[in-house]
């Protein structure tokens, strides 16, 4: 059932959010490349065939540690192409900015935009300003879509896994989440927590050089919704079971201990530099060490495998030895995170 | 000089808009196509080149007489790919919803886009849906970037006009922006004004058929700024002057009252169906009879011409025999108009 009003859970990457596409979105827009749900779409023009994708970026606040609004917009947006096997290229940027933002910060996040840009070495080609009343956003959001190339024969989608495949993690997870609350929530750590906010679209083009052909089934950055929901969506549309083991999936001390504190489980809570990707069982070992020999993957694991039992569940064996199961977020563990 | 702060007038599609993107995103950005600042940028992947554009969507209310935010979402796109010479083929769709909008606005909102999209022969192909707090926002943004196709030998810009060419305008000037402040000031006409809200890519496509290589020097959509912006970009990126006759500048009668009434100028109104077009002049009488032929051009009419006299400035006979500098809009004339 849909609920009369969109309420915040809407945007949490879960179970609502999803809802959401399925009862509004699909039937609106019909078209095979959007049903297909993944985080890019894979569409061809002339013969070429082009990763497009969009996001737009409401973080609060806009500045925190390990990046921005305009960092994480560039990654956010280049990392959903990567996902689709794709070598992101172009972007655009959206700016809609409450009036009375200061000069200094739209400038500050533009320059750092600008930067990351030139550091994923993609072009921000075209853009666009809008302006709302003082009261109508709040501060700043952006939006960036992009496209990028997908090389011939890579052809990646969640409906691919299969029983036996390995499901390996690039490393420890929940780090851009607690970075924000703790932003927001003023929390002081030994080790402060920084956001892994990061482009992964070279650790991918690792990944396949390590790979044989279509052994890498599909790949995720678990954003909103975390690393559960992430695996949920490829178990259901793969119609395969997943079973993790809690104790390879990493989590930094002081993650952990946030999460504890606030009442969240970190398997929801959302990454910025993270991906988890599903190869085939034979190539999984050369594919982790190619992760493992790039920076954004050096504490990279295999947590799991893909299951032929329980198809749509995502189960896992928990540090003290029982199962459970890992359901896809419900409502909403924090909005605006990204 | 850049204000401290972000104002309306920073969002009105005139000269502070412009200071904006020169003064803070070109620096950031910095590379060819967006220093181009056409309306889309054109860029070559695997050899084929595309059109890449982003907008956007503020206005206010959601739902006006001829049209509503989605639809105005997906015209707003299209024509600013055809502007570019473009065949528009996807779309991305990405919502900003503020907490506890109506779900029935938003399936509203989302029917409409889709019946556009597919209206106009384009695929909505991926999409993004974030949701902030109440108070945050004002209901709904929607974000529209757009994918097209620029056959060989089209190579618009807005640096190629030349003394002697023709200014084809397509049609009356000011109806969306005088439908959107009918809405929002509750104002009463005889006949009431619909907004022009349309695609404009099959005119676009005549009129490249009737005219001959390279004849099509430049389009825009005079939107936000209305035709006095879109008029003064060209001059000044052409270095060359405009010469107009009020005359031949189609208003209609209920805009025409409207804007004498709320003090407007409509030259400096938007509009969301309307293109203007330099063109060589031997080509304009062939081209201007294919803009009649079209139901988007039908009231199309030869307004001035590009002059080698007073470069980088737009004049006007008025109706009164008078001249008068046409001048980019300064402040912001309506906010939240598209």
């Amino acid at each position: 059932m849909v609920r009369e009003t969109v309420v915040l859970g809407h945007g949490s990457g879960g179970r609502l959010s999803e809802q959401l596409v399925r009862e509004i979105f699909l039937p609106a827009f019909q078209n095979p490349a959007l049903a297909r749900m993944d985080d890019q779409a894979v569409v061809t023009v002339n013969g070429t065939r082009l990763a497009f994708t969009t996001d737009s970026f409401v973080v609060k606040p806009l500045f925190f540690r390990g990046g921005d609004i305009g960092s994480l917009a560039v990654h956010g947006t280049v990392n959903d192409l990567a996902m689709g096997g794709a070598q992101p290229m172009f972007l655009s940027a959206s700016y809609i900015v409450e009036e009375g933002l200061p000069m200094e910060t739209l400038r500050r996040v533009a320059d750092s935009m600008g930067r990351a840009a030139k550091a994923c070495g993609v072009e921000i080609v075209t853009g666009d300003t809008k302006v709302v009343e003082k009261g109508s956003g709040d501060g700043l959001f952006i939006n960036t879509a992009g496209i990028g190339l997908v090389p011939e024969a890579r052809t990646l989608s969640a409906s691919k896994a299969c029983p036996g495949d390995a499901i390996l993690l690039s490393g420890p997870i929940g780090d851009h989440g607690i970075a924000i609350m703790a932003e927001r929530e003023g929390l002081r750590f030994e080790t402060p927590v920084e956001s892994d906010s990061a482009p992964l679209h070279t650790l991918v083009e690792s990944m396949f050089a390590a790979a044989g052909l279509s052994a890498i089934r599909c790949m995720r950055d678990p954003t909103r919704g975390g690393l559960s929901s992430s695996l949920n969506e490829i178990a259901a549309q793969s119609a395969v079971g997943m079973r993790l083991d809690e104790n390879e999936i990493p989590v930094r001390e002081e993650v952990r201990g946030a999460c504890e504190m606030l009442g969240l489980d970190p398997m929801y809570v959302a990454n910025e530099g993270k991906l988890v990707a599903i190869v085939a069982s034979a190539d999984a070992p050369a594919v982790l060490a190619a992760m493992r020999a790039h920076p954004q993957g050096r504490d990279a694991r295999m947590i799991g495998r893909v299951t032929d039992s329980n198809p749509g569940w995502v189960t896992m064996r928990t540090a003290f030895g029982t199962t459970r199961v890992v359901a896809m977020l419900a409502g909403d563990q924090l909005p605006r995170i990204c």
